[in-house]
């Protein structure tokens, strides 16, 4: 690279550039840690966006209409952190850049939404960004056409590596987004030829724009360090109908003596080549000193978003009372007044009717009352909209002829989904849910993640949740997988056992506003066990006592979902017997577990023996079963300890043992 | 379609196919579930497949060197039953056809690997057949070159559907196919324009013959019902140097009143529509009957690749009985006899030196005495080789220049090197291992899964196992994944606290022949604590006493991995004061719940408090705190209750209260 002449050639973008390079070095070499390379290669691109097209307002980093910036390659987090400090953003100062990668600080290793104002997503596992990309764009799109371009109208851009579009959830993304024609969302290829353990091609020979073109995206092929071929190719970029992909040709860790190689990816710490890279760069002020001239360039940058956030300002103001406060409740995430109320009444007509029906459908059944107050739902199922019943009567589908369609069809895409998802919680005004087989949360279960270290509240409704799924066999009947989600901390799983709770679930997980909801139903038909009219949301409490004890109480039976069936089947056969036996349903664990002391010991007092049953593993139960007050002598576990099998779901139960027989035998054991 | 003209043109080949078409029909009317389409319009290219091309022998499904038939798009599993009868494979016999979906039935909704030699692996989870393929392609190169032409030359061929192409895993099986340029891989695409929500373009309109020439392959395009076109295009495929895909434009549930249609993906059991499909295929029999003649030219089918058997027969027959007993033992999966012995040496070394080391890098040791007597091994690392410590130094690195090298680069894929792992094992002769960071075991997840369901025995290296990652923070630092591992049936999941333990739970990993091993490593370094040498694998019990209690025993401290180091500090403490601890180190949980009662209680005796501690969350401890003999008055667990956060190490066990003056606290706490 003849460094010296690409100075020479625009001096002034040079300069800007090179305060990234220079606080990349400076908080890597403080930190001992981190990626400088990608900062360094990827600087120009980020300049000359942040110059002359990203509208952002520092002052407002929740400014609704902003353009979107996402670090997908979160590895480079110096890039995001320095940009943010140049331009002014609040949150992080000098102080953060210096504190970067320690405890407490803002800057932590990967951009992590929440810590600091500004970041648009948590990126770091790669191809995530790229694929929550594609869920700000499907926001954007929806609310572009339901409100109008004065008030929404902007782009999404991300930055991504050879590394993100390895990952196959890329592949997902950037078909959806293709056949979606997204026409606001711009992705810089960081095509910089290295990963970790070498060069790209001794793993990929992929030609990435004859890729990208392959699922309909215009692409654009750049040097990444040439600032007027950056700006051109964003000015085409934004005009053309369709995703742009812009392959920049970039060299990682620019200038320094690691230029080109692994080991530029890595932290460049040594004093001799820091000096040497900021010489070449003509940086000449000492560490994390930006001269104040280039600082002011830099946050001169802002005052085109800041103009067109104040002219943002006077047409939303022209909007009615009523709209603007739609518009704020939407983007605040908060569910309308009258849900609880919709809730109710249909919690008090399903009492009263009391259906047999799989929860799955029950939840179309809830789905239908509130989509219709919601108009900000976004629905959708990874090719299974028939068996997740996850679309309701009123929504539109989403696509290039309907951009108010609310139903997306996101194809055999559990894990774009999933990140989709995240992207449009993230973006604001948007509440998504989306359905699979609950079996393939092992596809979806990175961003799974995501949504709950982010604490999205996104909804996930996953349907078939255990060999109740029948003859599709063990590859489709989940076993680990209601242990595994309640393993993730700042997740609740929701296993409802009717209609009644598969509503109150609904209801928790919409007016959630920091955490995740797993929906867990069934494809069998249950009974309504539900049956008398409750005002109150049990189910918020995690578990409650369905049914007390009618002879003298001597068994506990827990259950959760279709096995509360079971266990009420149980306690029939028991009290026939003459032995008391109360049923406890626990739809949320996690929840029941945020409940006080007193109240838990309520629903599970010491003395009465405990069984629990569910079509799932023990591991999540023992803490109800044998801890707080329970006791091993006195507890034990009905419910699956290897995978499934093919075969009708009724045999199955049979045959794994998991019915009100052996429930009761269970019970009359310990006794 | 014009079903009479086809007939006409080829008579012969009709009806072959027709048998494929009708007995999916009677199946899946009898099991009132299944799928039809998919058999029904893939029959042509099978029929050809079957008869001019795949050597097979069904007498002998386990012959080595035979082409393998991967039914990726599993839920057409009647495809695969109808061909394993129809030509005599023994396992299928048409009662098993007749048993379709039931229990105890080798024909389960799915193809399920180990219920009927032949099925050559678990398919249902899209994605999953076309990526093991990669495996299994590998795994033939690295062989043929090995061995010789005459031992090792065979085809994998795929039929993929367009879901299998719609997830993300795709790519990475595509990509890492093309780069490896591996020409024995045949993938057919079962090009129908139909996903169970409708039309392909719903949901996706990506080119992908475009797609896959990106990545480096040989595309063709052709009627999937024209047997001319079919044959010449898999002859063209077998010629060509690069892995082929043969886009086959075909009709789902060709010939039903369902062809073309969404409803055609499902059980298509109408009773008139059946009989109107029979009678426009010409099929008179009766439900499951095949008429002899064409039952018998399915079997003549089986003659080639019998001959073709019997030739590798006799010239493997020529080798000497030391290679002979050598192939027959990779093939077998055994490990060679001096394993044990290597690993014993090993460890009598590593106890002499006590070498504090992380137990990546303990790995990596243990690696190189293995991997010097075990050609069979193939390595690999998910662009993470000097973090994971998987390459040793005498690997060469597989590539198209070197055939016999037995490291993979695998890109930036980590569910696309676990599905090929797979691949690997189940084409038998090679004993696969990959790594990743242990937090994207999140994206491995779908293939994990199916080494477990399957029983084959790849081995997951896990590093940076913990909050001991430090600064790249929470994204990286796994905290439910051990208790989501833990949770998953048939998977030992190892986390050793030393270079010992780390050598004998890869003795574990490369003795078995049916589980997966999951060996979690720290990134950061620990003590030698096993410093008396024992030739047994005390491993191997998944817990044992590590240190007795001095004074007298009045707690028991739990501990894995690098924790082993912060209990034994808080043994130190705790005795110091006068109270007695004993240390138990649980390597691997799934073992020690293996073994008797009695073996456990003299390791966890009633009576002393129990803590635990693992920078893990509680949830898979709570057996051994609580259960069996456990109480909860007199138990606590030391870990992690929330996701991490980004800063050194150090600081992280502090600031979350894992250290041995916290475990020591807890000790005395409960007394």
């Amino acid at each position: 690279m003849d460094i010296a002449a690409m100075r020479e050639a625009n001096p002034d973008h040079w300069m800007k550039a090179a305060a990234i390079r220079a606080l990349t070095l400076d908080a890597v070499a403080a930190a001992n840690s981190g990626h400088s390379g990608m900062p360094m290669g990827m600087a120009d691109v980020a300049t000359v966006l942040y110059e002359n097209h990203l509208n952002f307002d520092p002052k407002a980093p929740d400014w609704a209409d902003r353009d979107r910036f996402i670090l997908s390659a979160g590895h480079g987090s110096m890039l995001l952190y320095s940009l943010m400090y140049l331009t002014g953003y609040e949150d992080i100062t000098l102080d953060e850049i210096k504190n970067f990668r320690q405890w407490g600080a803002k800057t932590a290793g990967h951009p992590e939404y929440g810590h600091a104002r500004g970041i648009e997503t948590t990126t770091g596992p790669l191809g995530q960004g790229i694929a929550n990309s594609v869920g700000f764009a499907i926001a954007e799109e929806i609310q572009r056409a339901t409100w109008g371009k004065n008030i929404v109208n902007h782009y999404t851009y991300v930055m991504a590596g050879d590394g993100c579009l390895m990952e196959g959830v890329s592949q997902e993304a950037l078909a959806l987004a293709g056949m979606q024609e997204l026409s606001h969302l711009i992705v810089f290829w960081d095509n910089n030829n290295i990963t970790i353990d070498g060069t790209v091609d001794i793993a990929d020979k992929t030609n990435q724009p004859q890729r990208f073109a392959a699922s309909g995206w215009h692409v654009l092929e750049i040097d990444g360090h040439d600032p007027k071929a950056i700006d051109a190719a964003i000015s085409e970029a934004k005009k053309d109908p369709r995703p742009s992909m812009i392959a920049c040709k970039t060299h990682i860790a620019l200038g320094h003596a690691a230029q080109d190689t692994s080991k530029g990816h890595g932290a460049l710490t040594d004093a001799d080549q820091m000096a040497a890279a900021k010489e070449v760069y003509g940086w000449t002020t000492g560490p994390f000193e930006v001269p104040a001239d280039i600082k002011k360039s830099w946050e001169d940058m802002a005052k085109r978003g800041q103009a067109a956030h104040a002219d943002w300002d006077a047409r939303f103001d022209k909007l009615s009372g009523t709209k603007q406060a739609e518009f704020k409740r939407q983007y605040a995430g908060e569910a309308p007044a009258k849900l609880s109320a919709v809730i109710r009444a249909f919690k008090k007509q399903t009492t009263d009717s009391a259906p047999k029906m799989a929860t799955r459908k029950s939840s179309e059944k809830t789905l239908e009352v509130v989509n219709a107050i919601m108009p900000e739902t976004i629905g959708g199922s990874a090719d299974l909209t028939g068996s997740n019943n996850t679309k309701t009567a009123d929504m539109g589908v989403f696509h290039p002829t309907d951009r108010k369609g609310r139903y997306v069809y996101y194809g055999v895409r559990e894990h774009g989904m999933a990140a989709a998802m995240n992207g449009m919680a993230l973006h604001g005004g948007a509440k998504p849910y989306g359905g699979t087989f609950m079996c393939f949360t092992d596809y979806a279960r990175g961003a799974m993640r995501l949504s709950a270290l982010m604490g999205v509240p996104v909804t996930y409704v996953m349907t078939h949740d255990s060999i109740g799924l029948g003859e599709d066999g063990p590859t489709h009947q989940p076993v680990e997988h209601l242990a595994m989600m309640r393993a993730t901390p700042n997740t609740n799983v929701f296993r409802p056992a009717d209609t009644v709770e598969t509503a109150e679930a609904w209801e928790m997980a919409l007016t959630s506003t920091s955490t995740p909801h797993v929906l867990c139903l069934s494809r069998q038909n249950l009974p309504t066990v539900r049956t008398t009219h409750k005002t109150k949301n049990l189910s918020a409490q995690g578990g409650y006592v369905l049914a007390e004890a009618e002879n003298k109480r001597k068994a506990i039976i827990m259950a959760s979902g279709s096995e509360v069936e079971v266990a009420m089947e149980a306690k029939a056969l028991l009290e026939a017997e003459g032995i008391g036996a109360r049923v406890v349903s626990m739809p949320c664990m996690e929840l029941f577990a945020q409940q006080d002391e007193a109240y838990r010991k309520r629903v599970l007092p010491a003395g009465p023996v405990r069984v629990a049953v569910e079509a799932g593993i023990q591991q999540g139960w023992d803490q109800w079963l044998l801890g707080e007050r329970g006791n091993h002598k006195k507890a034990a576990f009905v419910g699956m300890d290897s995978f499934g099998a093919s075969a009708p779901a009724e045999t199955l139960f049979e045959k794994f043992g998991i019915t009100a027989a052996d429930v009761a035998k269970a019970v009359k054991d310990l006794l």
